[in-house]
């Protein structure tokens, strides 16, 4: 199957705030296209990009895309389907470039009806009296259009055409719409309700709110306080302008992240407590980006989930052993060190097996203490350091209890 | 519903050879027949009884149990079927007190359909020859007895009966069997195969048949190396002997099993490598009994789970402690403690997010280690301690790295 993506529209409404096409317009760092092209191809073989602007084919040249040029956007869009059927021989999705699709468009199997098309309706739109709405009657779709008085879904723009639908389209000017309500009439449209968010971009303020529900899908829903209030402000930032470049992968800042945590731990073998305390914070900073680039990119993989809990847990027990050495030593230091290397990694163990989560010391508290420690152990003396490891010790090993006595009940 | 034993059988020829009447016979320290009673009460509200011997009535009495007294075993088991209708004003399960039934037996959800009995049949049997066959036609059962040449099942002896069944039982001298081939014949007895191991122990041959069955039921499939030649031949007896204590709960067991693990963490502490390393390998062995007496006893909790899971950790790093102190803290043995008490948490966090596992340095294996260690450490020097950490540590953190390489491919 192919996936037709209609980017040849002329936006003049965004035009007149910003010059880029609305196909690059960029969405944490990423053109609206590609966050499309990224995840349609995972349903369909090929994708045919019907364009106008001469950025639009220069970004996508490089790129696994059939171009299609349409020299004549002022003729609506149908002529850009009707210019796509010149290089399309079978059924395909159809997609419009400036609309940004949740998740779940994406999740659906594709399943060609006996229906021409069959459109993607949702329940909700940022936009109502900007939107394209549908009349249903049972299971077929009766009438389309801007100016529906009743309607009772509003069209997404995401298609599952049959090939057959080129047999209604000529080389005339038309909207996709205006096709589709006269197929509609003819028994020949039906519908599919689909649950996800979709923005259709018309202006600076739909981009805004497609930023705002991007930003909450890249968050992860059980950050702590530390990370919810400070790091996620920085970390997101980052992703976003690491997101840029193409080569980029999660598993790279996974890495980085792991290797800023065993530079946290020089610092601290080293003897520099202040240092290595702010570098602490640093690691965990940049180890909130491998997960926010996953779902940015729609990557995630079990392996990725798995390198990162193994490696943050690697990263904190070697952190703890520098802060050890930087102190040295003793009975205390050393008991101190065992409490809190061992509770950073049961607090993960025992959250995983119970599936029980207490908001004890979590990995954003805990490498916030160690920085506030290593300030203080610098201003104060090394002794900090063992109060440090004790107090993670300590919370650490309470959560473990904690969990193990709300898992029996 | 209710469930009816039927527990009057004389059983003739395993008395020649033992006198305990057969419902009593005992699988791994429990009775035939309360390994019956603790599985079908997840199933029923009540159980009745019917008896002949005062044994069974005596080891009954303390029991919910309703017990109907059969003074006239002689005359076949369907006169103990006819004197339990005289407490029984409901649809029933039937089963016999001298049959071994796996779990599967008990995991069906008991529909009664319009058929006056319906027969759990199985395609398995021990002994072909003893057995009573059915020969089923459709959803029916059309004949059924011992001697049947042509048979498609073996009658498992489990039955969900309607109350409408005891309208087809008098007083007179009969065998169940001959009941069941009566109202088959009118097309009254239904069928339901079911695929869980069952046992007619008539003979101590079957008994021996049924105690192997079960005691790969109780061993652990992934048991290692040294679990598997060593500490289970241990713990099976250990358990065998402790499940005769109604009161001695799986639970009860980690508990124990983690301070055997505390004890030889003191023994290390206070200097004594011989006995901390033999206690360690104790605890390896007591270890394996709670999940044992667990699924003898069909007690498996999702808590006792998590419990067992965490304590082993503790006891692990507890004990790995006592071995540092019982060297005395320098780099060299401070940076093996290191790696030994971390790897053995990480190796089982790593193989419970991966679900990979690899057969390098498992529990029973490290403790047995630690015993070897004690004991080398006891004639050569404290020093072997030291070595023995960095052994567990660097075969735990291969096995960490193992894991995260396969979870990759």
């Amino acid at each position: 199957m192919k996936a037709v993506i209609l980017a040849a529209g002329l936006g003049k409404r965004m035009q007149k705030i910003v010059k880029t096409p609305k196909p690059l317009l960029k969405l944490f760092g990423i053109p609206l296209i590609e966050h499309t092209i990224r995840r349609i191809l995972k349903l369909v073989d090929e994708v045919v990009v019907v364009y106008h602007y001469g950025e639009v084919a220069e970004y996508l040249k490089n790129r696994n895309v059939k171009l299609v040029y349409n020299p004549h956007p002022e003729k609506g869009n149908a002529y850009s389907l009707y210019l796509a059927g010149k290089v399309v021989d079978d059924d395909f999705v159809l997609l419009m470039s400036d609309h940004y699709y949740g998740d779940e468009f994406f999740d659906e199997r594709l399943d060609v009806s006996d229906n021409i098309a069959t459109l993607f309706v949702s329940e909700r739109c940022v936009n109502p009296e900007e939107a394209t709405k549908v009349k249903v009657d049972g299971q077929k779709i009766v009438d389309i259009g801007k100016s529906l008085k009743e309607y009772d879904y509003f069209d997404t723009g995401f298609f599952i055409c049959k090939k057959e639908i080129f047999d209604y389209i000529d080389s005339g000017k038309k909207e996709l719409s205006e096709i589709m309500s006269e197929l509609s009439k003819l028994g020949k449209v039906g519908y599919h309700l689909v649950e996800g968010l979709w923005i259709d971009v018309d202006t600076p303020d739909d981009m805004e709110v497609a930023r705002k529900y991007f930003e909450d899908i890249i968050r992860k829903g059980d950050d702590g306080y530390i990370s919810r209030h400070i790091n996620r402000r920085i970390s997101i930032k980052i992703t976003e302008m690491l997101s840029r470049f193409e080569w980029i992968k999660p598993n790279h800042l996974t890495i980085i992240s792991f290797f800023v945590g065993i530079l946290s731990s020089l610092l601290f073998f080293t003897g520099n407590v202040l240092l290595g305390g702010i570098t602490a914070q640093v690691c965990s900073i940049v180890d909130g980006c491998d997960g926010e680039l996953a779902r940015l990119k729609s990557m995630k993989t079990k392996f990725g989930e798995v390198l990162d809990c193994v490696s943050d847990r690697y990263a904190d027990i070697f952190i703890i052993l520098g802060m050890l050495w930087a102190y040295g030593l003793t009975d205390f230091s050393v008991l101190s060190f065992f409490l809190a290397s061992t509770g950073s990694i049961l607090l993960s163990y025992t959250w995983h097996k119970t599936g029980i989560r207490v908001r004890a010391s979590t990995r954003d508290m805990r490498l916030f203490i160690i920085m506030v420690g290593g300030i203080l152990a610098y201003v104060i003396g090394t002794i900090v350091i063992v109060y440090t490891m004790l107090i993670i010790g300590i919370t650490t090993h309470a959560g473990v209890l904690a969990m193990l006595f709300k898992s029996r009940m």
